[in-house]
């Protein structure tokens, strides 16, 4: 069986769920699994007690628990690893992976780093805009005749999923290093469209179009804290060389 | 994805379920994962709008169509195989299969057989004397500090391993897309060098040190053949850009 130590990296963080009934099966879902990090990101309004029918008194620590925030960017900050979920197969917003592929990967993952699983709001879920700030984004497959899922039977496919990735034996003696923080990449990001700007790569109507494209493949590469220091030292070393001219 | 005709055979038997909502969360859980039989045993007292309120009016149908009994032997009767569900692993009650091995199983007994998938009270779970009427018993993994699962969280795991299971075999062709070449690669990795060797970001004396570094995220990520062309296509530019003051 899982040991506790195995998922107290990986955390769920809610952004603006509607419905006190989700979080508090949300809770219990989690704790089933092994996980006791709930964040709730842009609403703190939600009836304790009806929280509590649905989490049960056995998880009612993971309701004390809850971390209440205003902004994303802040909760996601200190996490090393973003794993979005939509239920969209819109084009501009893959690569999707399935629940299975994408736990083997949080449970290697998570030996070392800190991991959010991230999930919207009921009637809409997640918008591009906060896609954008995930490392990989996890379709669970549907029939195609209702392919809505209620937030908590999302959250615990997924949870599920990691349990039992967690569990194989398969837990790898090559863990993934330490990966780069959210707050770092963003910085990155930050820098590299500046630059793009400045040599006029990017169209000013839409800077993001290629920006997207980058932030898929750098994402992908699951970017190491020195690496992002690489990265960040060329950008810096072109932004000199593109204001100053060549001997 | 799955057809319809894969999944018409199975049917969710719920025996004495005490709670509206839980019976419209198991209706929403088993149309999203191609399951549209439930019937419901020893309990025919629930609130109509209570239950909707859980299900959505998109699995409204599903309700709709549950069929009401009274005793289990007559509800199982029709059925070629039942496989039970249980959180406890007393020791009269196995062999205890896990959902992912079942859900194989299922998925082709159900091609030509009847299947029913059968889930007891959410207080007390399904007692010996109707796990004797299964043809194969399933405990779904939990954390041992919490074993104990929402009923349409119980039931939301197996479709979804059903799902899974049954989808397998027209699904394994999502394959991986197209990757760049080698010979893509090697382009774009000496272009990158003669860049960072303009802006002396290199070392003359060890210009490959920090392209190993750029080297090895890059393979780690997998790039595709239009993001190679992207990268290269930034590249021009800060060459071009490197060359040319600022206005």
């Amino acid at each position: 069986m899982l040991s506790a130590a195995k998922t107290k990296n990986i955390s769920i963080v809610l952004y603006k769920p509607k419905y006190a009934g989700n979080v508090g099966s949300i809770a219990r879902a989690a704790k089933n699994m092994g996980i006791n990090n709930v964040t709730v990101v842009g609403n703190a309004d939600f009836d304790r007690e009806e929280m509590q029918q649905r989490s049960t008194h056995l998880a009612a620590d993971v309701l004390d628990s809850i971390q209440y925030l205003v902004s994303l960017e802040e909760a996601l900050g200190g996490f090393n690893y973003v794993v979005g979920t939509t239920a969209r197969l819109g084009k501009a917003r893959g690569p999707f992976i399935a629940p299975r592929a994408a736990a083997r990967d949080i449970a290697d993952i998570s030996q070392k780093n800190k991991v959010a699983l991230l999930f919207g709001p009921e009637d809409t879920g997640l918008a591009n805009e906060e896609l954008r700030l995930c490392h990989a984004v996890v379709t669970i497959p549907t029939s195609r005749e209702f392919t809505s899922l209620n937030l908590s039977h999302a959250v615990m496919i997924l949870c599920y999923e990691i349990f039992i990735a967690s569990s194989a034996a398969t837990t790898s003696a090559a863990a993934t290093p330490k990966l780069a923080l959210s707050s770092e990449l963003e910085g990155m990001y930050g820098q590299i469209k500046t630059l793009l700007a400045d040599i006029e790569f990017l169209n000013p109507e839409n800077p993001d179009y290629w920006m997207m494209h980058l932030r898929r493949f750098f994402a992908r590469s699951g970017l190491l804290s020195r690496e992002v220091k690489i990265i960040r030292g060329i950008c810096r070393q072109l932004e000199w060389s593109v204001h100053h001219k060549k001997p």
